[in-house]
């Protein structure tokens, strides 16, 4: 691969060469921790130079910068996708069930997840990064459950925050279940995520 | 801290001495990583010399193997204590719901399991030792929801199984929750858990 390949001319190449960076980062990521990771190791990954790298991002933090900002376009796109949907919303989600469980599955885009999280516990940065996306993903979840039922108060918010809450746990909580548990089966798990879905998106008794 | 203490003659001294290794170690995974915490910094957190730690754990996987079996070991004891509660099993689990969930959001215990299934996923010595871990923790949930009805079977027995899956991904996932949302309202999440649990202790509609 050259290294005199001419820069930011193309916007096209720009992204093609971004995203190069981000996918070797995510790998390093992955196998040395992100602590355990330099710009050193990213490079030679990548297939870049150092000096090349740093014309897209400024520091590492820049990179995992793009790397939770790509899971949150992606993430937005899949609520944009099911606000779009016709039909009623408990049906629309747990239609797209399937799906939320396959991407919480994923055990190399789970490996990537885990390491931003335990990173977190002791880099602050990463940390509100972090929470920063999943306050917008926790908004864009009441807003698909409350709709057209406008903005709630008082105790009808706190239910819904705390049915979100418990929805998110049962989601991420999956990535740690695929690790634990090799021989996880993911349809049989699905016959009981799907009613236990159903108890947090249909009024309690 | 003297370094020349008697050693293995007092055994009382000697567990206590682990002890010391286990919590030092501990929180130099948590702040540096299982990769990146050497016995050097180990042995400087716990005030000890090398030499005399290595008395005790042979190795850094040592450690970390007492570590799992030291949560194995609680988690057991709690088990056993639900087994041995009088009443209905469904009552007995929801009643132990709120301790289950203060278990789940101590961000300090959160942030060493995070960093261990980090690890997990580039280590398989450490993936192996939490895979065991998590297989004796479905065992004896399933025994304990089972318990009297004795070993199940085919659908009924993959039925269980999911429901476990299911239990151990919210509960599980709660590490995460109150680390990616600071203002989590742990009381107001229990209200939305209950219902959720419920569901999935009693049988499906």
């Amino acid at each position: 691969m050259t290294q005199k390949t001419k820069r930011h001319n193309d916007p096209a190449l720009a992204e093609a060469r971004r995203n190069q960076v981000l996918c070797a980062a995510a790998d390093c990521f992955r196998r040395k921790g992100y602590h355990g990771a330099g710009m050193a190791e990213i490079s030679k990954t990548a297939g870049m130079s150092a000096g090349h790298i740093y014309n897209y991002f400024a520091s590492k933090e820049a990179i995992i910068e793009s790397i939770v900002e790509r899971d949150m376009e992606e993430m937005f796109s899949i609520f944009k996708e099911f606000a779009d949907k016709p039909g009623d919303r408990v049906t629309v989600l747990l239609d797209g069930l399937d799906r939320g469980v396959e991407r919480h599955t994923d055990l190399s885009q789970g490996a990537l997840d885990l390491e931003m999280l335990a990173e977190a516990a002791r880099n602050e940065k990463v940390a509100n990064l972090l929470r920063e996306s999943d306050s917008h993903a926790r908004d864009s979840m009441r807003e698909l459950l409350v709709g057209e039922r406008g903005p709630l108060q008082g105790t009808a918010l706190e239910e819904v925050n705390a049915r979100i809450e418990v929805m998110f746990s049962v989601m991420g909580g999956l990535l740690l279940r695929k690790m634990l548990n090799p021989d996880l089966d993911i349809n049989e798990l699905l016959k009981a995520l799907r009613p236990t879905m159903k108890t947090l998106l249909l009024p309690f008794e």
